[in-house]
């Protein structure tokens, strides 16, 4: 068992809680809690090992089981340690460290999903939820964006990333990406989404609260599309306009 | 200029943020930042008091005199002291206790939500902001739903709460409140909502992620909706799922 905060397991998940970028040189990512490591686990993503406490439950005792059947590394770890390292204020006891190894982007994706200056974790992760419901193909994530990988990302995925490919890009890559579809931006200015023939092949670019999307974005987009309002609010939230937007996508898509 | 965390005003400030109780003992409730503050004046709410430091911005400075000229009474708080009372790690130097005085409900309301059940603070406050935004005229909380008047939910509200009829109610005066209206409930297995009628008059109930909506609430519906999923997820955020059913609503309510 685990009882040193200086164990190099402990140091790898400690700096990959905090920094996007020592994500990125090792290419691992964090997962927490029973429910996002079964579905880490039921989609076959490639693990490097999973450290418990002994506060785990009857269910994460049972996920160990099976993880330990796959022939991944499991190791325990003394009950208080692993709650420092936890982002939640009571831990499930259960923590795994993952591949960043995204599911491969679909050449033929018709439905694309581009979260453009969403800085807001949150707001992030339920966004990518919501691209997962509605039949998202494929999300490229801009420079601009928080880092998908994030713990806090993750959690609000509610395991969206791994069922979804989810993969970062330079615009010159998005734009690449999107040759072949019609680029829609969500603009308040834009023409009414209920109006708006939102018909795959498309992708969709949904821009933060705070700046709206880049110019970037603006450039590539070949028309705008807005939700009309009849209240006095300037927005809405951008994971919820998000969503809006990509269900509307599958309404129009399903009666047609 | 207040430097005490002893005074009366930082004591009271204090009790309101954290204590559901303590603000339906007192009648009031806290409004933090610039913005959401711009937005109380500009709906002429009853302002108790605002207290501010130098941390303010010129926006801010400017809002100070504006609410001076409307007869508000401000007072000077010590920079590290309101800094302490903030709920935000960089506080915008300015905060307002408010009267909790719901506006009036309307009563020929045709278009009322029930948040049924919502527990987190910044779902139910997003789920405001949509309600107002897609025109619902009166929003009655159950008792089971978070304290709508927290500090977290006016943040995430964005102004809504000034703007909305907001009512905590028990299920019982829900009841009589609903009378005349249609009472649909999201609910997975119900009919998809771009095949049920969701022209008004009805009130619509979503329930929280953890438990769903409460049997109150399955008593009081006449009917259920669902949003249909293409993935694989098995739910969606409550905010999300919310807000895609009342802008279904303003979609029927304007193409017919």
């Amino acid at each position: 068992m685990i009882v040193s905060p200086r164990n190099a397991r402990i140091r790898l998940v400690r700096s990959l809680l905090s920094r996007p970028r020592k994500r990125r040189q090792t290419g691992a990512f964090l997962a927490e809690g029973v429910r996002l490591i079964e579905e880490a686990l039921s989609a076959d993503w490639p693990f490097r090992f999973v450290l418990y406490s002994n506060a785990l439950s009857a269910r994460g005792r049972e996920l160990l089981e099976r993880l330990k059947a796959r022939g991944v590394e499991v190791e325990g770890v003394e009950s208080r340690l692993l709650q420092s390292l936890s982002e939640t204020e009571t831990s499930q006891g259960i923590l795994a460290v993952l591949d960043e190894r995204p599911l491969p982007l679909p050449s033929s994706a018709d439905f694309v999903l581009i979260p453009d200056s969403i800085r807001d974790p949150g707001n992030l992760g339920t966004l990518l939820r919501s691209a997962e419901a509605a039949g998202v193909q494929a999300v490229l994530i801009p420079p601009e964006t928080s880092d998908p990988f994030a713990p806090k990302v993750l959690r609000a995925g509610m395991g969206a990333h791994f069922r979804l490919p989810i993969h970062i890009l330079d615009w010159k890559e998005i734009r690449r990406r999107t040759l072949n579809l019609r680029v829609l931006l969500a603009d308040m200015e834009g023409r009414p989404c209920w109006e708006t023939n939102l018909r795959p092949p498309l992708a969709l670019i949904v821009g933060g609260e705070a700046e709206g999307a880049t110019p970037e974005a603006y450039r590539l987009a070949t028309a705008f599309v807005s939700i009309p309002m009849a209240g006095k609010a300037e927005s809405l939230n951008a994971a919820v306009a998000g969503s809006i937007l990509l269900f509307e996508v599958l309404r129009q898509r399903s009666y047609s």
